[in-house]
């Protein structure tokens, strides 16, 4: 891979370690605004595109014949932290399928997040499946099965009526051939396809504009966008990056972190959509990426995007709370 | 920094992430016998000296006069997890001084090992500085500062006996002029000095043959090696890279970690020092990379190499146990 350095972690007066990236933002047309490193290089988008995979709950009838509202969507987006809040409301989903926790095939962790992770351990003999960050997602799709009449065992199978609707909706918004020669498996065990970032972009463009969607797509994806915009708790978590990003421009800004360092995102006042990828998958730099980029996007609103860049340049602590170093962003993102 | 990819994350078929490195490898003479990438470089070798800075423990007398056996010693080298065992030997070590936990000033943090940290959480309402990583290394220091009759308080700071005496240390070892300007703090608080990185391969060297060292610091290094290599379960703990490699050939390989993604290492029957980095400071890819040194340094003997070898290539399993992918040395590594 050749990718420049974009973020620089300093120490003292020095830069202790660095991580390269690629970003890529592109206009519903496909026209390239911003491209860094290797754009064309197909990567897996993981939990960044759960946006696009949330699609069929909303455009088979679903999420309507369950009432799910703006909570319920942003959750079926999201990368939950595992707070009560979204342990409750993915359990809420189900139950209107008339399903439960034993039903789910994700998988149990504590939460990633030692404060979150504490109280869990303190409450819980261990984990269960509504803890895992993914909770929300495999809530949707069991709802989407459900509401087909599809069974809905084996729903994170590469061949289950629930993934094949998702490999038609990302091969539509990407225009990427998705098969089995791209697929991984995620965390979560659904299958992950490789694309190239560039086309990642392109789809969130789309999402983000309508443009060449259909209708019912369109309105689809305006309104899973939207419910994360609105409800961005349910898409993170307390003090998580794409909360707080969310939350500092109410319905301008949507991003959505992906494991190994990803971010999917859309301007929709600008109508672009963006990918980029931390090349070792960190998601410290991944962070500080998609806050440069957002920041480099909305200049023309000058608070917004001194806040954006602000949020680009963390401070790091130690466990004296001694300010030790930082975070910033560098090269085309400095 | 211009660095090669050392380590790759592969998903299904595909390389998902990768990591670069800078690997040094140098006799006790200096002479490398090893580089990849850029090992002038200073950088900042964290808690992979630990074994450096307990140096001053053994000269001055402190771990003779209280007692200190190979377990104390590797745990003053230590960063450990945490583990009931590693509790209590660092507030042991103190207790032989009349100190206890608030005399600690490198501050608490739970264990970085879920499954450490959930017992402590479990156990204890907050963490204490006994579990901090770091406590060995700190029981070390405050020995050393009472034993000279020296007012403890405020050993961590640069301009305290405790810290001379280690700049002091590290400039012998290393060739390397240490001071304000090439000067961070740690996560412990104490001073970390950027040093290039084949001077630090070539401190260990110097370290593991005695090449040019004093006879007293000749012996307390080898004292100090010999420690980590006798207990390794006390230089780091239960299922950690620095435990299992120094296991798995007694008394043959030392390493130690530090944060940021640096090893340093040695390999006395050679009489080669090691120190690498990770550019992106992830340690998953710095584990990886320590591995397949190891592995090539060793083909003579082909049962350990292999061993090594396969140690550098760990798998990735999902929340299911799904094998979904792995890492993998690469480049002059593979």
């Amino acid at each position: 891979m050749q990718n420049p350095v974009l973020v620089e972690v300093t120490r003292g007066d020095r830069v202790e370690s660095a991580h390269r990236g690629m970003v890529a933002v592109v206009d519903g047309d496909g026209n390239l605004v911003m491209g860094l490193g290797e754009i064309e290089l197909p990567v897996y988008p993981r939990s960044a595109v759960k946006s696009m995979q949330a699609l069929p709950l909303v455009e088979n009838g679903a999420a309507a014949a369950y009432g799910f509202g703006n909570r319920e969507l942003a959750m079926s987006c999201a990368s939950h932290s595992g707070e009560p809040e979204h342990v409750a409301a993915a359990g809420d989903m189900v139950a209107r399928a008339g399903l439960s926790e034993v039903d789910f095939e994700c998988g149990s962790h504590w939460s990633f997040y030692p404060k979150v992770m504490i109280e869990q351990v303190r409450d819980h003999n261990k984990p269960d499946q509504l803890f895992n960050n993914c909770s929300g997602k495999h809530a949707g799709f069991l709802c989407v099965s459900c509401h087909a009449g599809v069974d809905h065992h084996g729903y994170t199978g590469y061949d289950h009526f629930v993934q094949e609707g998702i490999r038609d909706v990302m091969e539509d918004l990407t225009g990427a051939p998705l098969g089995t020669d791209v697929c991984g498996y995620d965390g979560c065990s659904i299958p992950t396809y490789a694309v190239p970032l560039k086309s990642i972009a392109h789809g969130f463009a789309r999402m983000a504009t309508g443009v060449r969607l259909g209708a019912e797509r369109a309105k689809a994806a305006k309104m899973l966008m939207s419910a994360c915009m609105a409800e961005p708790f349910y898409v993170a978590g307390t003090g998580r990056a794409c909360t707080e990003l969310m939350e500092l421009a109410p319905g301008r800004i949507f991003v959505k972190v992906g494991a190994e360092g990803v971010y999917c995102g859309a301007i929709p006042e600008l109508g672009l959509g963006i990918a980029l990828k931390c090349e070792d998958g960190a998601e410290r730099a991944a962070n500080v990426m998609i806050a440069a980029v957002l920041a480099k996007l909305l200049t023309d609103d000058a608070e917004l995007s001194a806040k954006l860049a602000e949020m680009a340049r963390p401070k790091l602590s130690n466990w004296n709370k001694m300010m030790v170093g930082g975070l910033q962003p560098a090269g085309e993102l400095a």
